[in-house]
């Protein structure tokens, strides 16, 4: 609560719903917003309206996009027969940062999730077992967050896909540039069970 | 840097610019915004127009307005002779939140510093003087912030005004619910000599 005019009050509101900014970070923002007027509070908003009016889901990977269907997916320069699958569209982009993966990608819009009442259906696990038939795909990877949930649907999808492609998962282990001081029991155990010859 | 769209690229570039935003905050917050596009991205995009539209300065104390004269100069109900000197709008919605203080405000817009290059004639100091003069005012409070420029910033309006009103500051001491072992030595040894007879 402030004592600020309706108008930015209502800013502050809605700013403040906004993942990792709570009320004070919020006030704080619109502030800010509201002495850089020209060059930052005009074009954020006409920003805002122009994702509004043309972001959309690809209809073939789930990734967003402003066509219908993604740049991944319609590039010719991408690897045929890989598939990445990763829980959302912030995945994506952190795997095509690190540049890697040539393929294309599935996203599935979450994890199962039985607390949630999460099934298969709800996610695009039965447009992923579509995909690797109609488009001849002979590697799934998995790229799923190290949680229980998506280490539970990662499984799921193991097994939907059995006998159709081969299906991998990200390796687990020692992060780069990471101290084994700071590393949890299970990432130390993972890297162990998975140690490799040099 | 993702592979989205230019469109939801630059909204996250834009994003990006608000304190307690980073690159990776504004990613989230845009990819948020997408999936909540009627009930958040269109709001906000709105309410961001209408604050651009409307927000200005109190012609009298610098408060954040969408009137000539703010809410708080122009009600009836505030009392006469009293003027609370605070840093920042911020820090005058922090007093309204506190609710003890019935009088009026007059927003510096900042504090001295001689690192920025900011003198007495940048902040509303001169305003401040006159204000003094005009409206009978017969204790300015200073609510500054506890750090070296705030207090110089004090220093400097109190010897301005010497003479002309009672000059005042915010009390130093131990906040409320704050325990001794996690305060800093400076907030002890004010705390020590303003202590009081219980």
């Amino acid at each position: 609560m402030t004592t600020a005019p309706r108008e930015i009050e209502e800013l502050i509101e809605l700013m403040a719903k906004l993942p990792g900014l709570g009320p004070r970070s919020a006030r704080r923002a619109v502030l800010y917003l509201i002495r850089k007027r020209g060059i930052l509070l005009h074009p954020l908003a006409d920003a805002m309206h122009a994702v509004a009016a043309t972001a959309r889901e690809c209809i073939t990977c789930g990734n967003v996009t402003t066509t219908e269907v993604c740049e991944i997916c319609s590039s010719q320069k991408r690897a045929i027969g890989e598939i990445c699958v990763v829980e959302d569209v912030a995945d994506l982009w952190a795997m095509e940062r690190a540049g890697m993966f040539k393929g294309r990608y599935h996203v599935l819009g979450g994890t199962l999730s039985a607390l949630d009442a999460i099934g298969p259906d709800d996610l695009r696990i039965p447009r992923l077992v579509r995909r690797v038939a109609d488009e001849g795909i002979t590697e799934v990877i998995l790229a799923l967050n190290a949680t229980i949930d998506g280490q539970t649907t990662a499984h799921y999808i193991a097994e939907e896909l059995e006998g159709r492609c081969a299906v991998t998962s990200l390796a687990q282990g020692v992060p780069v540039g990471g101290e084994l001081d700071y590393l949890d029991d299970g990432t130390i155990s993972a890297a162990l069970r998975a140690r490799k010859a040099l």
